[in-house]
């Protein structure tokens, strides 16, 4: 008797090792679009899932912004239908314009995923996103140059969202997809140069692995973890002394601040930004850094001027964030 | 009247920036390689060491790796002492092989360089580097796939080593170069792609700048001194923690590690690792999640095998890291 082989026995496991934590009879919703990694996904959730007592379905997401994508999203129901998957969902949505096409697909997406699992009543949605996937996440990531937290790029679980590929390479996946006979595909915008991913996938990445070395994907999927893990250590430390540093109507005591290291610092005064009202996306690391100033480099500076309208004063010893 | 042109006001301020706490009759040493970054530090340190009060000499390492390398020493020893640099000692190195040809040559630059400035009794060394230099190596360690604490990459300051120019592009640079009348010496080891920074800055950074945009050199830079204030933060808190954990001949108490959180917990299992004799250079990121697993997945594994002949273990509630 033989196993499988190596590519869908991995794809397999690590779904497995993914859903390990959910209760027998809960549903696991596999979003597909269609590709190859999120197919794998399906094929192997398909396998895995009855064996652990746990029911199965399927979200596809139609974004309407390439022709036929209609029919596309019904063919890809019927795939995922076809491997057992049930129920199976294909829900069609309007993407807006906000913060540029990949973004307004994404936020589309991630809207429509949110609100048809929670009609299903999945417990968990199974995203595809692989190694490679979190590399090239970093180096977009990278060329905004912030911090820890964003370079800690996708986690393999968040809220309903579970990632269980994310620790295989695409190849390993993609041969799974072909393995199991299930036929992918290829999303135009994958290849097309107008989308800062695919230039990173298509040309950065392998220049940097040309330059680099190989491995390059896999140091940088690292990277990201490690990161992550900081970010949350330092997330904690920085909730812990916003509360030591508070001192009524949202005001930060300016010598419990001076205490801490820059970065738990900085964290304080990043939150106590978007808490004022700061739209976290607009909030600059030269803003917080201004912020700073008022703490470590006071000389009587006036104000400093924040996204929102809002303004940084210190006055008699505190630091108040307003209108 | 008018002032000296904008990139040779920007190296000046930046230097002045740099000495500004050193003690009036204090000696600073630049360290000239005859390239273009360096030759530009050591003009504008000549300009605005003596207006503070500041001894200015320098130091030239002759790596005696090529031809003529000598010759190029003495004229860049004569250069400075054009400048106005004294005392100016030009210091040839034996290069080993360790570590392949651009660590070794960089541990025998910073022993000559160490050494010189103590006999000439330099309160500090001043370095050459650019923002484009801390780029690329924040790329090179990102090929690691290493934490905060290497992606940090050159610190502004470091015992008596200090870095005027991290904050300012080679190209302003280079032209305060060519605008003070000075004539640069183009290593061709810079241009040579055997060497991974070479590549790094003629194949990578041009690459990620064409598939990210402009500004990549300027976004890693600004990451590394975001993760070195992060790493900064960490490893105080590991030290508080070691301590905490510590019950006697270097072993670690279990639960005491088990409330830190991981990015805390490693650092502190990393230092233990090193103080007990593991050779920091080859302990991986790999080895030290092996010793967490004694802490978070205890099953009772028999050992951890650490570099230097060294052994992780559990025993009785505490971790112990010996031969």
């Amino acid at each position: 008797m033989t196993g499988p082989p190596p590519a869908v026995a991995d794809v397999r496991s690590a779904v497995r090792r993914a859903l390990a934590d959910l209760d027998a009879g809960d549903l696991v919703a596999v979003a597909c679009s269609g590709g190859a990694d999120s197919l794998a996904l399906a094929g192997a959730t398909a396998f895995v899932a009855p064996r652990m007592g746990l029911r199965a379905g399927g979200i596809t997401v139609d974004h309407g912004l390439q022709a036929g994508s209609a029919e596309r999203a019904d063919e890809v129901r019927a795939t995922l239908e076809g491997l057992g998957l049930g129920p199976v969902r294909a829900v069609r949505v309007a993407v807006g314009d906000g913060g540029g096409p990949e973004a307004a697909a994404r936020s589309a997406r991630y809207a429509a995923l949110d609100d048809t699992a929670r009609g299903m009543d999945a417990r968990a949605v199974l995203l595809g996103h692989t190694r490679d996937d979190q590399a090239e996440t970093v180096l977009l990531r990278l060329a905004r140059g912030s911090g820890a937290r964003s370079l800690a790029a996708m986690p393999l679980s968040s809220g309903r969202y579970l990632r269980p590929l994310l620790d295989l390479d695409r190849s390993t996946v993609h041969s799974a997809c072909e393995l199991m006979g299930l036929a992918a595909w290829q999303d135009p915008h994958n290849v097309d140069p107008a989308y800062a991913r695919s230039r990173v996938r298509h040309e950065a990445l392998p220049c940097l692995e040309r330059t680099l070395g190989p491995g390059i994907a896999g140091a940088l999927a690292r990277t990201a973890g490690l990161l992550r893990d900081d970010a949350d250590a330092l997330d904690s430390w920085a909730e812990n002394a916003a509360e030591n540093a508070a001192c009524g109507r949202g005001e930060l005591d300016v010598l419990v601040l001076a205490e801490l290291p820059r970065a738990v610092r900085t964290r304080v005064l990043r939150r106590a930004a978007i808490a004022a009202g700061c739209p976290a996306g607009a909030l600059a690391v030269g803003h917080v850094a201004e912020l700073d100033r008022l703490v470590t480099e006071w000389r009587g500076q006036a104000h400093v001027d924040l996204p929102g309208g809002l303004r940084g004063r210190r006055t008699g010893g505190r630091i108040t964030i307003a209108v």
